[in-house]
């Protein structure tokens, strides 16, 4: 991997922040970022990205959440446009959750800094033990 | 690209986190996505993967941000091993920050997400209104 794709990457990202005013605290990017990085969120990306899932699965697959957590996470990735919600009206009544094209875009780079961070996680906490000494 | 290469990478990165029980809150991995996806901290990586800046210069090119949090969130990069700190012993002395490889590597995947959702703004917003409606 070129180590200047990301730079240019940066610099053009930077000049975008300046010019739409996003480092304001109100921009809506943030709440996005946040909604897909927050402890359940990136989680529930995680799980739907193996595929659709009923919440019942879902409060199974991720352990610790409330029933309320996750309905709320769920709430903000639909309304994010990444999280489908589908209600079969059979007997009984069953919702399945599942990405849209773009929760898959956006669970591709998720999983990719959350695979990253994993493996480098033994990399990382050997540099925090050094720092603390 | 393929979809179905998110979908593997995140099954085994459940079955990774259900092995290592990383889902509990004190894991140290959530600690580090944390400090890579603040407010400050995405920042400072982004501002950072364009090159190296001394702490005035990221302080102007980081609109909003007080010292205070700005020292924190270098502190937790460069505990995290993603910033190196360089004093030189100069008249006047002088600080300058830049990425380690292992910040170079971070800062790709945290530009690669805020760059999406950047880009994916519009679309977002749009599905938001959608579901307000």
């Amino acid at each position: 991997m070129s180590m200047s794709d990301p730079a240019q990457q940066a610099a053009a990202l930077l000049a975008d922040f300046r010019a739409a005013n996003v480092l304001a605290a109100d921009c809506p990017s943030r709440l996005v970022l946040g909604h897909l990085t927050s402890r359940w969120g990136t989680l529930v990306m995680i799980v739907l990205a193996t595929g659709p899932h009923r919440f019942s699965q879902l409060r199974r697959s991720i352990g610790g959440v409330s029933e309320r957590m996750l309905a709320q996470t769920l709430q903000q990735l639909e309304a994010d446009g990444f999280v489908l919600r589908l209600a079969h009206k059979v007997v009984p009544p069953h919702v399945d959750y599942s990405l849209t094209d773009l929760g898959m875009e956006a669970a591709a780079h998720v999983v990719a800094l959350s695979a990253w961070i994993e493996a480098k996680l033994p990399e990382i906490q050997g540099k925090t033990a050094m720092a603390a000494e």
